[in-house]
């Protein structure tokens, strides 16, 4: 990897140094061309004639995503975000009273109020499995927890936002396959740093972002749905585009997964989302995952050796997220003093991970991704109390 | 109204006589400015550090949207488009078995899918008012069904898309406020060419799209909830920003009409709309209106007076929106034909409104807008069969 070119490839790099790749990434030129030239183009010929202009760059976006994460063409959709793409596909579930739903304690939020939404309207129970020493999600206690039967959904994050954990997607993959369970993954943070391959991991659903790893235009998101799942899902939301009226008075959804789409979008978003994946895939993701856990690795031992300074990560072999706390400092404090020297990092909230009883107050979160080097870790170290 | 600076305000206007604004409108430079120059923000110090250095624009979109539509801006919701905007209001309505939807003949099949989705699931049965001789919905018949009781919802287009026509909003909201009955305006086509306040009309809710009238980005649109309205409605889908986690199990949605938004976004987008609202706004939408309608009436007067050409409009007081067909010619090889000398026309399709058994097979539709020309107007006469 020639990170010096990747660098000059990425306009942002000369001006910050950008531990923020779990917020969202610096994109690549590709990128920011693509959804530049589309937004120009819009703006001369017309919104709906640049679309016709561009539908190979459009229809390119599923061949990408698709390319990215070993799915097919069909199995993706274009969702404004990984929240919406993960709404989609969850509250698309034909739930019964009496079914429960396995999750996991590192579970982000915004998914825990979904279930508990569901809950109250369904009479559906929401189980969180225990997690192992490490942190990940306990494989043992999910088997049993499968083993009781009545289970509809296994449903996790495959990074959680706040402490470098990498649960074990396609172990879960597994024992879903096994008990014969509906099986949704939350890739918001793994999507473009980790290799991730859906039919090894045997998910039937999997929600992501473009701003992220990916390093896509914010306001973009998709859905991954094996095509098998696709015609038991409706989705909760239904327009012209992801079904067809039916005179007098019926309608009949697509068979893809763009039921799950509707039709109006940021179009020029999608072309460069699309741009995005191949060129996460062009550069390989197995060199970027390498990449990302040692910058991660380096960053966490610089950190772990400083006094007063306690490193939060978990799992054997975290991702790019480093989360950390500093006695005596506030991380906000901590975000801003950085932040003034041109460095970007986040704070990590614990409402994020509600489920997690463990959770500190509140972290510093740096996470890093391939494009990173060493000597903008070390400037962060030389910012920190 | 300057329509020469107007127009030098308007790259695209330089390059197409540009007649789908009920398609996609071309944006005016400010807005143009702000969309690119937040993006490039983001690429450059990052998307959240962008988002934080900008927080005023992107709150001044709520100001704007309001003071445009005579709101709140606690009453506004950004969404990313119209389609979504109504769902997130039209899904969150508690139904029950036996209420009754009442919506018009020329309602948008994007939402009369959304009728039967909702009708099968709950027991709901949805109902179309009968037109008067001129096309708009009857107040007549509304009036008498209102009188029947059961009626939890009235919800319909204020211009549809296909035929000029625009429907009687303000009486509908006073029978609706007599009758103590909700009621939902889909305003896609209204907002940005037509003098509109939510007070006067009277709606609960109203939904609508930047990209159209309004000239605004792709990809973006916002939803008005009245806010006494606002704690009876559960959004269909909720997150971490619509809503708080309690722990252990439990959630608490906001009081604002924020609650039908969610986290992530397109940001630079949501800035562009702030900036087009408040454009049209300062232009006054009296004033864009009546030249809209103006140059409307002069095409129309055109097209009719031409043999074998028949002017599909309806209503009284038609919109900006001219729809026609020409004997023995296929409205998409009319679009075309014009497409190739620089004039964007589109086709209106009779499926996007499944209720109207009256409606053709197909009109070529030419959607005009303050900033076109009567020498544009004539230069696809000229064109025509």
């Amino acid at each position: 990897m020639d990170i010096g070119r990747l660098r000059s490839d990425t306009p942002g790099c000369a001006r910050v140094a950008h531990l923020n790749n779990a917020g969202a990434a610096l994109p690549p030129r590709p990128v920011i061309n693509a959804v530049t030239e589309h937004f120009a183009l819009e703006n001369t010929i017309g919104g709906y004639e640049a679309a016709e202009l561009n539908a190979p760059a459009i229809e390119r976006f599923y061949d990408a995503v698709a390319r990215l994460i070993g799915a097919g063409a069909d199995e993706i959709a274009y969702v404004e975000n990984a929240t919406r793409a993960w709404d989609m596909a969850f509250y698309a579930i034909p739930f019964t009273e009496g079914d429960r739903i396995l999750t996991t304690m590192s579970e982000y939020s915004s998914n825990a109020i979904a279930y508990q939404q569901v809950a109250a309207a369904k009479g559906v129970s929401v189980e969180v499995v225990p997690n192992e020493a490490d942190g990940t999600l306990s494989l043992d206690a999910l088997e049993s927890e499968l083993a009781k039967g009545d289970v509809r959904l296994v449903s996790l994050n495959h990074v959680p936002t706040h402490n470098g954990l990498v649960n074990p997607a396609a172990e879960v993959g597994r024992l879903c396959r096994e008990h014969g369970v509906l099986y949704l993954l939350d890739a918001c943070q793994s999507v473009g740093q980790l290799s991730l391959d859906v039919r090894e991991i045997g998910c039937d659903m999997l929600s992501a972002t473009g701003r992220k790893f990916l390093r896509g235009p914010r306001g973009t998101g998709f859905l991954y749905v094996r095509r098998q799942i696709v015609p038991t899902l409706e989705p909760p939301l239904l327009d012209l585009h992801a079904a067809t009226w039916k005179a007098p008075g019926g309608f009949e959804m697509r068979e893809d997964a763009r039921r799950f789409e509707n039709w109006e979008r940021y179009v020029a978003g999608q072309i460069g989302l699309g741009v995005a994946a191949d060129y996460a895939a062009d550069l390989g993701i197995a060199d970027i995952e390498a990449r990302a856990r040692e910058l991660a690795a380096r960053l966490r031992a610089e950190l772990s050796a400083r006094p007063k300074t306690t490193v939060l990560d978990k799992g054997e072999r975290p991702s790019g997220i480093v989360t950390f706390t500093v006695d005596g400092h506030d991380p906000a404090e901590i975000k801003d003093a950085a932040r003034k020297r041109d460095i970007n990092v986040n704070v990590a909230n614990p409402i994020a991970h509600g489920y997690d009883p463990h959770a500190v107050p509140a972290a510093v979160r740096a996470s890093v991704h391939y494009y990173n080097t060493e000597e903008e870790l070390d400037r962060f170290l030389s910012v920190l109390p």
